[in-house]
């Protein structure tokens, strides 16, 4: 939609839907009183409105379709999306439970913890084999060993999961070892840092498997979806989308290390018909907060939670202070399954 | 405590020390092979943190002590505290629901509110007389039609709420009708506008009556904390804190006005034995997303939820589009109550 | 301008036209093939976009008008505002330079410091008597003592500064000491922490004397605007609007206070006709980058500077860190003017 | 270092004690009256900090070192590094320009182009051919149009730079067409969205060609240089670093893309020997902040420049509204070469 001066002339009026048509276009052209408003007719993501808002006359220039399309609920506005991995569903009535440790350090840990997280409940097994880290001198995960390293812990996460009749998700940091990460995962994940990479986007798009999205921590809601669609643009709609905390705004001592947005939880599920967790373990940073926040985000809508288990959270490589005992994954599993009911019983009515 | 670098000379050690003493405090010093620490005994804040910084030899000098201490959970570590007002509690076992219009309107609104939401279950009635606005040209509330206006208002209120047995809350927006406030209301609130007027906090904070402070859109929980420390430091205890969303960081369309900051609740009420509340009506902007973020703040532990209600959203004169009718308060009301007694169940195991 | 539905009905569009008419405004209706847009002609401000985006068939309510109009630059769209103070003016073609201590802390003090920013080259002399602090326990400056203790220092100010030929500012942090100050300053300053305290800025608007707004830390430069106009509602026009940092969106080590928004300078001077000032002072909270800054600020297009200075920066009992000499601000002031010269040149070629 | 709680136990100060030496670090304990504090001697990065801090007794555990070594001034404290490409040197006693559009569009396009940029003062030329985009349906540039397309556009962009003296620059978008770009560019360019991309880093840096690395938009000064570390730690140090601006936080309007951070600029350049440049067009996104964003970055010490320019802004592909002409580019040229001399001048004395 493109608002005129009310100085504008006929000339200048004209030349605007002169070049909206040479872009093979139409125009809706509205002339009041005061003011002309063209509307565009077609596609309008083939002009630039940065473009049009330059030219003589032009008052402002105002795209009025999303730069996501085939994630919107506009697209496929009769159901939600369940996405299917194996025995686990994500997007249906119940919550579901990825957990599992930060990252996967040996075959004892990664086998133990997913006995552990199972029997508390839990559907999807989680591990990391390429961990991005803000310091090049931090651990990077067994995957930064080689291949055959790589290879090793891909098999562990996958028939720890596997055995305990749960798919597994982990991330893929580059794109030269998607393809290999996938010949063992059930969902790739890509990481908050990533979330701006359209070329590992579309990559993991054109795989076929589901795609587990975090939010940078610097995104909007309308860049996380936008993003999103490189991977949907691809013909991939196994997309679940995860909220994880955002950056604070302050000065002085931080108490958590994002800020958890659950407003967005709601927003996405009006925005798009994909379903939305939340990982509340990366947003808070430390493991006293982790209960308040999955109840939280179940009671808001969201379709699962990722939390970070350890038998012996001081003992893992990285990020310590975040995980929490498959004990008290427990009795978050089960007062979110509590919350999940009373949530969705009065939401409906 | 200040850590001196590990090039500090005895001399440069040894004026720090006297610096600190020349203020009335003691030292504690720890030498080690390669670094001396200074540790300070006493009241630190008497002492400038930035001058000892600037000292020679010295690497860093950090305040040990908060800038809030009346309200830190160390200063009443024993139990939280349970405001009382009328037949009213807030901080207690059950969420407390504050509800009523953005702005009294006239006689026959208050009153019809106030039974709609006592009807609805509803504890406290809101209603705003000086209305804070970001325009100079928008409606600033009856108050700011002068003294009888502003008195006439406050009797609708308060008669209003007493009638249906509700405590009233309403906000001063200025020093200078502070005490006209106080002759009517039973609980002082502070928006988020005013949290950093430390003027105004120390003038509610000697007139004795309980204040609602809300967090300004910019502050971090420090800040919050270190500003209610203003009314606290005036002998008033009765202080209820406030999340009602901070500023988003992002370009492009938002999707909601502010950034509801639901770890805050949780790590509120580890700092500080004060009551902690949601408002989740201007934190979203849009009432569509209230009744999820109202489960949201009771399941991340909040103490209670200010709401705003109106039978008729559109007819309100401010803020309409975030207002619900008392049909979809009551549906919250229930909701939240249930899920409150599933979060505490799961949260004390 | 209401941005209808496509799939509006007549209905829909004459509701809409009535609720307009009704506040005396009137409309200009652009018909289109597929859309209509209702254009508001006369004082939009009188109605609330709100409620027009919540009836059926609207689409989008957008307001066009802005929230600053009288220091709006449609308003003096002729020239530029000069603020005239005793001899100085700031808005002129020379940067003019605002310096002291960030307290007032003794007679002895103040004139020093007086004589020594005057030698460097400044024109006003600042110096806190009331001081906002986000400790309680702080030193809030000698006017928490009293108003004899008050009336001292703001003489100490005054005289210190009308002896060596500077008008003097001072920060007003209250209502109830406003006129107190004004009996004594040459302009009246607002900080940061009170530019959404609309009480305040209306008193210090009706006293008639030049007012130095700060930007708060987390304004926008909308809202930064819209308050600023609370003062100019008032009649006066003096006003000095200055940028003195806002908000760093970031976890981790910061390395500066806040983020100095440079690109504000421009922006408002487009939108309005008033002076704008830079303290880089604050911004930074470190004497390190201030050079750098003042000359980034002045090369921006700001029309002065507000710079802590002191005799001795580690003998300051408030943000000692932060205050530079008198010989650093004497560089800086040259610089500064040469710089000033050159864009200024090249700005108008 | 690790502080210990006043309460904390021999055995405890031990345990934490044995923790550190396992992993092959030495301890350096200060025993102080009331508090033990434990340095750490060798090098801490090898040891978790969040694992130390959760340990029985311990206050705080705080890293000493940053996680840039081979960037920071520490490491090369004699002298600042001039990163030399061809003819042009960025990090000398003069500002380098980079300038060109913000896509390759044509052969003519670019050589028109890189003549007239040349001819206005520009050293090293600039052009897009993988470019991000935050919508997929945008205009990706000629690189992604296949192989051969990439190839012909580079061809162009280095023959055209060449032909005119000027070393030439192109973004990096993703890892699969880094060795690609590096046969043609000379330096190598990764943007904003890809700042936390540490795989691309690592590639980019093991191809040894020079490497400019732009902030990303919500990225601390921490991060920005913890992130650069990557590609220092391949062995390439000629990186030269770029701020362009990030996120603003405020809803309502806003007035520019991004805030550009200049004290980023003195602040960076003492924490590392590394030039730093800024790029005021993609921070502003509208032209008409070019010219005092540019004098401004000079005047805070900056080391260049990075400048969209075109000879006809309203006909590029992308971000029309932020390029310049050529005309406009010399008055920068000119201006920031004087306000260096200045600024450099005052700064030293």
């Amino acid at each position: 939609m493109i608002i005129m001066e009310k100085t504008a002339t006929i000339e200048q009026i004209n030349d605007v839907i002169d070049e909206v048509i040479s872009f093979g276009l139409k125009v809706d052209v509205s002339q009041g009183e005061i003011r002309t408003v063209i509307g565009i007719i077609g596609d309008e993501r083939r002009i630039s409105f940065a473009d049009l808002a330059l030219m003589p006359g032009v008052k402002e220039a105002i795209p009025v379709e999303k730069s996501y399309r085939f994630i919107g609920s506009d697209f496929n506005a009769t159901s939600r999306r369940i996405v299917k991995v194996r025995d686990a569903q994500i997007g249906g009535s119940e919550p579901v439970i990825i957990a599992g440790p930060c990252a996967v350090e040996s075959k004892e840990q990664i086998f133990r913890i997913a006995k552990e997280v199972q029997t508390a409940g839990a559907h999807i097994l989680r591990g990391g084999i390429f961990k991005p880290r803000t310091s090049v001198y931090s651990f990077q995960g067994l995957g930064s060993k080689g291949e055959s390293e790589a290879r090793k812990a891909l098999e562990w996460l996958r028939d720890a999961g596997h055995q305990y009749g749960m798919p597994v998700v982990t991330e893929v940091r580059g794109e030269s070892h998607a393809e290999l990460i996938a010949e063992y995962a059930d969902i790739l994940q890509i990481g908050s840092r990533n979330m701006y990479n359209q070329d590992l986007l579309s990559r993991v798009g054109k795989i076929g498997k589901p795609v587990l999205l975090k939010r940078h921590f610097g995104a909007s809601i309308e860049d996380f979806l936008s993003y999103a669609e490189y991977i949907a643009a691809e013909g991939n709609r196994d997309i679940i989308l995860c909220e994880r905390g955002i950056l604070p705004v302050s000065k002085g001592n931080s108490y958590a290390r994002y800020i958890l947005d659950l407003e967005a939880i709601p927003i996405i599920q009006r925005e798009t018909y994909l379903p939305v967790i939340v990982d509340p373990s990366h947003a808070a940073g430390r493991n006293d907060l982790i209960f308040d926040m999955s109840c939280a985000s179940i009671a808001a809508g969201a379709n699962g939670l990722m939390i970070e288990s350890h038998y012996n959270p001081r003992e893992s490589f990285v990020d310590a202070k975040q995980a929490i005992t498959p004990d008290a994954l427990k009795d978050i599993i089960t007062g979110v399954g509590e919350i999940n009911k009373i949530a969705t019983k009065y939401r409906q009515e």
